[in-house]
């Protein structure tokens, strides 16, 4: 059985990767008197005087809301909100697994982005964070943003914000690792969906020299026929004004990252850069074979398979994230915070560890999530 | 300390009563590869292609989403989504104890039926089933009607209908025990809300002779200034057409179910009644005491609270029938699973305990859920 084969076979055979536990004793009347009625008035009572005790009086202080549409589940695209629920339990098993985290998964079963966002809105009261996941670009870029107005809890797109953090501090070590400055460099990004244009945002606020950002039709140039967010995103990067396609754009680049689909970069491409670092994250074929881009002069390489070095792997992030965003309560995920994460994960790798292909900590390192989320906390302040 | 506050510092204490747990194994690369990507894209397309699948596929076949809008919460009124959080996380505490059925807590921030009805309606397709906890009437009959209109899974508004079950099982019961036949007794119900409304309509149908039904204003007139929903109920009960107040309504009548405010049932009115059947729910304090109805003539008595015998809790009731529900993955509620439930928990107490003080299983007693859910499995069939 393959891994497609064997995932189904597990489906099936648990019958759901998270469920509920009870923390609260019920085992005599005076246990239900307390957790449940006459005695829960009074909680209510306090939280009814004082909004902000609710996240301390019941467990939303530690628990996320995990929120698709179903619209673009990994590579499998719009499949749907029901289709799309394996993905979101297991978002929530892995949150709760590696950052503590209680986590809900909430399929909205709608395409239009008012409903959702009213709809995510409405029950935000509930949770002490929002995870968006899986929500196609460019839609994604308006419903975070809208949420963020509306919601007094942290609303976060793991699919941008998460892959960006976990780039950047891989970016950051390979820097280091190759000797470079990261404010001398010049980064080309394929790809300016919803990962494409966090990252880009991410390296060019964290202190990258230059990125130069691609998509279907070659260098972002604003007066193409891009999105809004793909324009806004132009009229900030490419300094060099570089104009043409992937190969034009790679020529001389110290760094390639891939969140886009397909086998694009040729090694012949990769020769023309300047002894380059490589992320190749297309799943699950990556833009370029690691064998293919060493081969081609590539001095570091990552890719989003677990089966290569350097896996570059949102895991990394999203639990410390929350984790320390739950701690202090707080109501956004600022770009400090997500800078302070960036620095904190490419922290994690000892100098003595620090190689070509140990650019990031492994996912199963201890004390990740704990790094990340006190990162976040002292961020936050 | 008494009951209000030692809830208050439990829950201080415990930081949520709920939390959830982790049942796919997620401790090496290949567990991860399974649990979630790339392996989890089959899953999503088994149900993508069998929408029936994804009730076995994932935990949403045994979960239950606990909502309100905090506009009825306890004795507190309108009380708000946050505040309500409290008791919507204990009754999740419930299902799982009791029923074994997990249960996710909801708040809705709105008071609109329309957007409370859509925003449950687009996130059903995350539950298996939908409890509708402490929503004000009316507005709750129109929310749960058109919420079993519009979702594939179960509604239940566990204030009206797990009140209900559990008094129509105590009502037989207490029939039995005072050798009436049930289409022989007249029922008087006080207090037209949602409990009493669904409460007199199951009497009705579960085959009750006659009941007389009173609120505020005395015997619902449906000429009178009631609300549509008493006005539909008004037109189908008191066939021997008796008007005016509380006291002239349970003159001469077998039975009185309090689901009301304040004690408005006096000694003097039990003694004009037929060796009476009282039922008085009112939280905290019942309509009348048992002394005092036990003093005036009372043959049984029920409260709603648990330093009485005869606790009339809907705790009884809401976990076997969403066990049973979910276990057929039935679409709905309906009557038949409903009366099949009151008669399993009426059942339960064995001939031998059957008494005036032993009318219904303790809460604590082994086997009621399942008892319940095996009725409700087998009344959907």
């Amino acid at each position: 059985m393959d891994v497609y084969e064997k995932s189904l076979a597990l489906h099936e055979e648990l019958g759901g990767k998270i469920e509920i536990s009870v923390r609260a004793p019920l085992e005599t009347r005076e246990d239900l008197s307390l957790a449940y009625t006459p005695g829960v008035a009074r909680p209510c009572k306090e939280i009814q005087a004082d909004y902000g005790k609710s996240f301390a009086l019941t467990r939303r202080g530690n628990t996320v809301a995990v929120v698709t549409d179903g619209s673009a589940v990994l590579g499998l695209g719009d499949i749907g909100a029901a289709a799309g629920m394996p993905v979101m339990e297991g978002k929530c098993a892995l949150f709760k697994r590696f950052g503590g985290v209680d986590a809900v998964p909430i399929c909205v079963d709608s395409r239009d982005t008012e409903e959702i966002i009213r709809t995510v809105h409405l029950i935000s009261k509930s949770f002490g964070g929002i995870n968006l996941e899986d929500i196609s670009a460019p839609r994604c870029f308006e419903i975070e943003a809208r949420l963020k107005e509306l919601c007094d809890v942290p609303v976060f797109h793991d699919d941008q914000h998460g892959t960006a953090i976990v780039v950047a501090a891989a970016m950051l070590n390979a820097a280091k690792v190759t000797g470079r400055k990261p404010e001398d460099m010049r980064i080309v990004v394929n790809g300016a969906g919803s990962a494409g244009i966090a990252v880009s945002k991410l390296l060019r606020d964290i202190g990258f020299g230059e990125l130069t950002v691609c998509d279907i039709g070659g260098v972002l140039d604003p007066q193409g026929n891009i999105n809004p967010a793909q324009r806004e995103l132009a009229l900030t990067v490419n300094q060099s004004g570089i104009r043409g396609t992937l190969a034009d754009a790679v020529r001389g680049a110290d760094a390639f990252v891939g969140v886009s689909v397909g086998k694009v970069l040729t090694g012949g491409m990769v020769a023309t850069m300047n002894k380059p670092i490589i992320f190749a994250m297309a799943n699950p074929t990556p833009e370029i074979t690691p064998e293919e881009a060493l081969a081609a002069g590539a001095a570091v390489v990552g890719t989003g398979r677990s089966d290569y070095p350097n896996q570059i792997n949102n895991l990394l992030a999203f639990p410390g994230i929350f984790k320390g965003a739950l701690k202090c309560r707080a109501k956004a995920i600022t770009e400090e915070m997500k800078h302070a994460a960036a620095r904190a994960l490419a922290a994690l790798v000892p100098p003595s560890e620090l190689s070509p292909t140990k650019i990031i900590p492994d996912v199963f390192a201890e004390g990740v999530a704990d790094a990340v989320a006190q990162a976040v906390i002292d961020a936050a302040k």
